[in-house]
């Protein structure tokens, strides 16, 4: 896949250096492109912001330093995400479609907003949640992180993603490693039975216990089977 | 406020030594301590992590190396926040809230889960979306980034935060900037009208327009005034 970033501060992308998406660059599996458009201003001060036409605070983006960053190199094929946090929200889905991509642009404002005309350069307005940030920057160093591990053998068996909360649309039950008892607070006996069908089921029903106790709204869209249907009126029975 | 980041990976976090927290490190409006927890583990091989009881695949934090990082600095009244995908979601009321605290503590898992022991030293398990990153490290930089930006003097007059989407409860309406004509991209007349009324009024009904169109949802939470009110029945008629 390859990455094309757009932004004013390249520097705060130290995170694609490291650990899983560093690996996967050196590996070649990713390439990742970084464009200051700044350096496509054409105005003698390289501004590349200027005041909202009808008034109000903050800056906006200007059309001209975007248009021509984006003509400079190819991505006729590529999908363009400008980072906005009025756009459609990130989840895993939209990770999982990216993941299949073989060139992704991420446009990174900063604290300014965009000339509305410079949507007609992009194929998704993408927001990270329901907060504003200081820009896009931090904003793209997530989904390139949540989506470049979804890609083929980018993950090492180590770190395997099949058992991922969301992958199965239930948070993930609780786990424990060693020491069996630290400090007083032990690991449930049901882990250390070796029953294997046990520990499923004990897993499963922890599953749907949390899953209701923290996202109503993920079971909500989850189609439960009858074993699940069955103790989740067990544990309706408990409250 | 005082900042600390537990990781394995402090060297992620340029995102927080340029721009906006950049500058609030700088003028000593927050301090960021990072503490690298492997050097806390006990056993010779600086092991941290350690497979689950009961079978599965992934490894986990074990407890040793986490609670002893917390005992080796002061923390008595912070908010510590496990960087966790099954937590409650992170949104910009939780980020207000956090703007308010003297202390928050960002614990940043990294591929691997956490010993269930660890939530006990914790005051919030955070996800930051419906989606699974290779760690923490990059969620946490999102979260200071959108938390430091509220805090009183940190952002200037250009970058004012009075205006943000979410701030009003609806989607930000469109901005232009100049040149009024850009290869043909006109700006809207009224715009450029000077007619403050008419201006205001244009705005409003786009933000509800851009809103309903594509965050219907956050239209369900917002109370209608009247104008908004007549102003959506205006948009619903020209479906």
């Amino acid at each position: 896949m390859r990455i094309d970033i757009l932004t004013l501060f390249p520097e705060m992308f130290s995170s694609l250096e490291h650990s899983i998406v560093g690996r996967a660059r050196k590996s070649e599996k990713i390439e990742v492109n970084f464009h200051n458009f700044r350096d496509f201003a054409t105005n003698t001060q390289k501004h590349v912001d200027d005041m909202p036409y009808g008034g109000g605070q903050g800056m906006l983006l200007m059309p001209q330093p975007i248009f021509d960053t984006m003509a400079s190199f190819p991505h006729e094929n590529a999908r363009v995400l400008m980072m906005d946090p009025a756009g459609c929200k990130f989840d895993q889905a939209f990770a999982e479609e990216l993941a299949t991509e073989d060139q992704v642009v991420f446009l990174c404002g900063h604290y300014e907003g965009f000339d509305e005309r410079i949507k007609t350069l992009v194929t998704d307005e993408v927001s990270l949640g329901d907060y504003v940030l200081t820009g896009g920057e931090v904003a793209a160093a997530v989904m390139i992180d949540a989506t470049v591990r979804l890609m083929p053998n980018v993950l090492g068996k180590k770190a395997s993603h099949e058992d991922d909360s969301f992958s199965s649309g239930l948070l993930e039950y609780p786990q424990y490693t060693r020491p069996e008892d630290f400090r007083g607070l032990k690991v449930p006996e049901v882990l250390m039975s070796g029953h294997h069908e046990n520990i499923r089921k004990w897993r499963l029903r922890e599953s749907l216990a949390k899953t209701q106790r923290l996202r109503p709204d993920l079971l909500e869209k989850y189609e439960l089977n009858a074993e699940e249907t069955e103790l989740l009126k067990g544990l309706k029975n408990e409250d």
